[in-house]
């Protein structure tokens, strides 16, 4: 979003009504872009909330009408949208193929096809998404920089999490497996697939409660189970606890520049640049 | 509360009598101040139990007169107590459009609102903030400086969580969309909010088990719902983490600063720098 | 239970039996301790398994006889070990009035109430308790100084834990209600202490199912009490986290002690003691 | 398996074929045995998807044949594989008594004995821990690294947690029989391994629903077993999280002393002491 922006920023053919449409269009600092983006995130609000009524019967059945002229307005503007977003900037592929306007695309393609198959306008929930532009007309920084560190922190915990996740899920193969075999399809436990969403729901501490051990042995595997899920819940928090207090200090603590190398990340106690030796 | 005692005891015009009931209500440093809180918290307790028996139906059928009787006679002592509170202050405006004199307000209103609609007693419950005057009687320094740290570290947190919650959001809405049309109506997500609500009751790891997947797909898409709830609380624990391990240091580590080394971080208990040995 | 033990060391009347009995009983360092504490544990064991057995009406009905001539067995088992405690230290009335010697207590009295009341057997449980005597077969003391320090850790949490629960039960109060006001009586709310029973069952995550949500309001208002149970369970764990890593530093540090005034908890970074400036 | 290869590597008698079929079999570093590791993976989960295929009725009566003789073929595979394992080493013996050759021989064993018993193909499912092979063909440090950190984390939290899981336990036994005598078997509990197992789902906040308590009094203290059960949940959480932290350091931070001032403690990308300048 930002990258096409800025390189259209430089490309682009001097025109000023394009340059007023981008400006208002994709800019939140003057008071018409942030006006016109207050407005578009209240209109995907309203078309979400229509979408959401019309899958509930009782409304569809008495509103179902008027719900559909709101739903094709919404289409509408928001169509017209789309294409202005594609003409106020120099290179329109570039946004076309971005992440955000792909989901500008999809938030509006459901209803047209709505036209010839049914149900199809429950996928227009996506345009969900575009509400993450909320976060441009909010003091930008200030929020990116937090969403920026709890991303760094859950990016480095990443591998240890996604071996950590290995391992349970090798886990809940077993004790997915031995539940299936101990309960049986007489206790609900019809087959293995099922029985590894069981033992899912249960080391999540989830239970639901839809399928439950009624034998004593599976009472007491289950109880081995849970008290597991229990303890190892504590690793992803103490991965991501320790990542975050690390991506934290990182942020937190580099003001101090060296004088003669110019490096950064000193601890809040150090005398001497650690990288040149040099007094801070 | 406490800004409102102190401008008063600047402002007021010396009258023994108001003194003493402000000494009285609101002070618990002295002996009559310190039993008027007790008294106090242990009539608004016995309030709020009578208020709960009004709700419970077998004892209302029997005991219901007496309940209400009982509950009239705490609402006109604690009427009695608003206008004490409101004569001993010098400005009794301050304390009336204090947060304080809203709630004192709002406990002794329902029971002469019920007079006239019935079944307003219930929001008699409201004198549970009332309850939170309790820290006063304790060592109050002491407990106001945890809660402190807490409030602390739950603002210092806030924004951070903020965007985590917002993300969570938008993460719940298309989640609950996916499962309406894989589950649909006839397996109990009846429509795009409930289903919402079911993601909600998921990824939190609630599992009520009053909506649960039947369809293959379904429980498999819920697995992957409740694998990543089950990393992804470990986020605002992380964050709360962090900010409460600052907040405390930040309390725990006194400011002062070695007049022969300039460093700082050293304990509260400290009398000597420990890198240069200097008396602080 | 080692307070005692000392002191007795000290006081008692050179008795060569009582002595001999004292090191099997209390101590678990010489061979006829330990293996009297294994015994002892492996007795205790098994009779809270007979207690449990006797509790299943299948096996009661057909082995019912047995089993209460095993209890009675343990019992007296139990019993001649109790005098022989009493016995064999100097003054046997420390061991009584003790925290163990009133388990010990508890656990043989229900079996000759049970002569006359029926069912008190089954506060036989209380047995359990001594198996925290098994502390001392193991490694003492790093089993001890591990227990100490989550207890240390626990204590020190204790008051800012305190001040959390009482704000969440204020919290969980008007929650209550207020669904007790939302869904009422039809809906399973049926009274306003079920009301607040089930707004912990959902704040703690635990969602038994019991009781759900049946209006939208309701359920709107549980998903936000769930995302907020499920951000404020990060609080307790980060107080935790912050207390267990502060006395775990304590531990793990304070290996130097200052020549000059013996203090110990030096910073591992520290050059000089931070209470007289000796250098370290 | 590393240690069994490292000692064939010096010992073997240098055959050509071998040393190949070693090559390809046991290491993934060249292209044949990377190629040969990934197929492996693959029909791994093929063939765990096929015996839990097997268990879903639907289609082991329509497909029942079919999913035979792919299991046969799968067998037969491995039974191949694992001769060519114990051939390619030296020493065979070595490979078959260490805990991967005890796993690929358990992962052939099921089929065969089905010949006789029924049901026996459920234990295949133990093929998934030949899954953790995985780890071999990806980034091998980095990810063996991470599984490093956090196994050396639950390590020394160990002896931590189990003193906490042992308190855990014997408060859960002397909740579940008080459950038990408040509630009864009317209610559910009908016996107090059964209300050991309800008071297990709740501490651990899975509440499953199968059983919960009716009257007033289960009511209130299962919420106090709620309201413990969120507050100690943080204890392992706690205890992780810190030996996490010093695990991590200990990785993260060099273990190089200052030769001029003997700090320690610079960061692994240091090359001059933080504290007073001096190249490390």
């Amino acid at each position: 979003m930002n990258n096409e922006k800025n390189s259209n920023n430089k490309n682009r053919i001097i025109n000023p009504l394009r340059l007023k449409l981008h400006e208002v269009i994709f800019e939140a600092e003057t008071k018409a872009g942030k006006t016109f983006d207050v407005i578009l995130l209240w209109i995907i609000v309203f078309s979400i909330i229509t979408v959401m009524l019309e899958s509930v019967q009782e409304i569809e059945s008495d509103y179902g009408n008027y719900l559909r002229i709101i739903e094709w307005t919404f289409t509408i503007i928001f169509t017209i949208e789309y294409f202005l977003r594609i003409i106020s900037i120099g290179r329109g592929f570039r946004y076309i193929f971005s992440f955000m306007g792909i989901v500008d695309f999809l938030a509006i393609i459901p209803t047209y096809i709505s036209f010839f198959i049914a149900g199809t306008q429950f996928f227009l929930v996506i345009r969900v998404i575009r509400l993450l532009r909320v976060f441009r007309i909010f003091k930008l920084t200030h929020f990116i920089g937090n969403a920026q560190i709890i991303l760094e922190a859950l990016k480095a915990s990443f591998s240890k999490i996604t071996v950590f996740l290995f391992a349970v899920l090798v886990l809940v193969t077993i004790l997915g497996t031995s539940m299936y075999l101990i309960e049986g399809p007489e206790n609900g436990f019809s087959n293995i697939p099922k029985s590894i969403y069981w033992s899912i729901v249960t080391l999540t501490t989830v239970g639901y409660g839809d399928i439950t051990p009624k034998t004593f042995l599976g009472q007491a595997l289950s109880s081995v189970i849970m008290i597991t899920g229990y303890s190892i819940i504590a690793v992803p928090t103490g991965i991501v606890s320790v990542e975050l207090n690390k991506t934290y200090k990182e942020h937190g603590i580099s003001t101090q520049t060296c004088i003669n190398c110019y490096s950064q990340n000193h601890d809040i106690d150090a005398k001497y640049c650690k990288y040149c030796g040099k007094k801070l």
